[in-house]
């Protein structure tokens, strides 16, 4: 395997991969190419917001917090090829840049809430010398890594204290190390209740149709040593009777302000199940993903991606030709069904993410 | 696309395709290779019962009435290798041939179903001149076949009563004419519908891991013009929320004594969400898939199938190397979350089933 594009330097979490990175000298993003996992870890290296963008849009990067992350590493390079704008050229590029990046995948807010916070520096400082610009912008964006994956850890060790001694927990998709700036939201729970000395083990449902579950919360887990086994997403049903399942944890793409969440597709069908079965729906996310300006699950964007992604699996057409196939990205679980969520800011029921988001926690 | 190997003589349903038929002289059993469909249409040779156990066990042919015909076409392979042998070893030969076709696979039990009604046949015929033994067990063979395909259509008129105009049926697995002898229990439901002038459509869930949805169901639809979408397994839930299906219904490999049935793995899951969401939930199976000396789900005998099955998809390898996946085939739903049961006799309560089947009904 070669070496990551940024070695010697570490990656901003410490750890041997990384989901997106800056370039030191501001003028490459470097991706984890996470449609190859497991089969290759490859970095793309992208040089202009076009191709962060398009890479977003093609889940070269996916996960709330990480398309978030990248697309802050992508407002750099559009500041570095701004150089010589002077101020409102300057503006406007990274304002088009800015739209451009929002528009790649509605569902996650974690997107806009990078891009907008990049753009707002953006537009404070544009009256600064061009180097200057690139350079603060460049810490921000790094700075939004960083707290991500603090937001992780802070929210892992919250979420860790609701998982028993022995427990096994079931995922869905990926809300991992590779989902954010390292460590994870889902994953960063189970990851947390390990430190903390738990027995823990991860069933991961493999998520259809990208499966992120098989490829990516399996590669992740086994890497860190922690028991994992994959399973179709149509066996969570049958291992919770089995009362095989201790709870379920996922992450978010957005919660509404009334609790409601939007997730990957299947997300919901688990939250179905768990109440069924009475094991509790945790939801893992950093604060990046609350969207108090979203009255509730109906009114948040559901991306519906292509068909081509359910009928193929690498070189195998798995659907007659000619025979439609439907491709939600994303569902919504109601607020009643989720027992809680863990933040970095601590646990909240579904239902008092408002107040705490307007107390400012 | 090659005709069928027992061209020009139909099948016996009269279709142009057919799961399992015997050849006219009784030497050959040709089974459609469902493991190529829909990329290719190709029919196996097989010219001995343990071919026919093999290609039973390695889902050439699947679906609970299909392998119980299959399994009856490979009874007659065995007679007929057997006829030189007297009335004793003609019968040992044959018990043989019989355990090791039920081995093949142990949760539907029209397998062992047809195997018994096969043996009890040839061993009060055993006496019988070589020729006739033979003659006689393939035209029991072909009853079983037939008796099988009028099942089908019976009990499609009566769950068609169910179905209103312009529904949406969620289905699983392929419960249709290719996992019976023709017609189909499920789809033959939605076949019943559409030829009483009823508009109706179907959501086919893929069904990981085998893709019995995605490969068979749609393909089967597609042919009789009946309007099909492919969905992963994981979105059954979303749909159901947004109002879009009418009522789910599948097929079945056992109903035991108190109405518990096994099916596909992700059916209980189905039936689950169709409870939460108030749907009803349908199970069409002919009479020959209860089996009243199972008391209840917890006694049928589920089988768990290879990981690899799980993880690789054509030519492509889904989880990392090392990493276990899970793979139970069925799962049981017990009586309580099915709404009906559509059999050839009639609908039923799920609760009913032992009574009416005590009483022949």
């Amino acid at each position: 395997m070669a070496p990551p594009p940024w070695y010697p330097s570490p990656a901003l979490s410490g750890a041997g991969y990384s989901a997106a990175e800056l370039a030191e000298s501001c003028d490459r993003v470097f991706l984890l190419d996470q449609r190859d996992l497991p089969a290759r870890e490859v970095y793309a290296t992208l040089r202009s917001v076009e191709e962060v963008a398009e890479a977003i849009r093609a889940m070269v990067v996916r996960g709330a917090p990480a398309i978030g992350i990248a697309a802050a590493y992508g407002m750099v390079l559009a500041a570095r090829a701004l150089r010589p704008a002077e101020a409102s050229r300057y503006v406007a590029g990274l304002r088009a840049a800015a739209s451009m990046l929002v528009a790649a995948r509605p569902t996650a807010v974690n997107l806009s809430w990078a891009v907008s916070r990049m753009l707002a520096s953006a537009e404070a400082h544009a009256h600064e010398p061009a180097e200057e610009r690139v350079a603060d912008l460049a810490a921000l964006a790094r700075r939004i890594h960083v707290e991500d994956l603090e937001a992780c850890r802070r929210m892992g060790r919250v979420g860790a204290a609701r998982i028993p001694h022995g427990a096994t927990i079931l995922t869905h998709c990926n809300a991992g190390a590779l989902a954010t700036g390292g460590y994870g939201t889902a994953l960063g729970v189970v990851r947390a209740a390990a430190e903390a000395g738990k027995q823990v083990r991860v069933l991961a449902d493999e998520t259809r149709p990208y499966l992120q579950g098989a490829r990516l919360t399996a590669w992740e887990l086994s890497q860190d040593g922690i028991p994992v086994e994959v399973i179709t997403d149509s066996m969570a049903g049958h291992f919770l009777r089995r009362r095989e399942v201790t709870a379920i944890v996922v992450g978010a793409d957005r919660i509404a302000r009334n609790g409601d969440i939007a997730n990957k597709i299947g997300t919901y069908g688990l939250a179905c199940l768990a109440k069924h079965h009475g094991v509790p729906f945790y939801v893992a996310a950093p604060w990046s993903t609350v969207d108090l300006a979203t009255l509730d699950g109906d009114h948040i964007p559901l991306e519906e991606r292509s068909r081509d992604e359910v009928v193929r699996v690498g070189g195998s057409v798995l659907v007659p030709e000619g025979v439609p196939a439907r491709h939600p990205a994303f569902d919504v679980t109601p607020a009643e069904l989720i027992t809680a969520i863990f933040t970095e800011r601590g646990e909240y029921a579904a239902g008092e993410i408002a107040r705490a988001g307007e107390a400012g926690a």
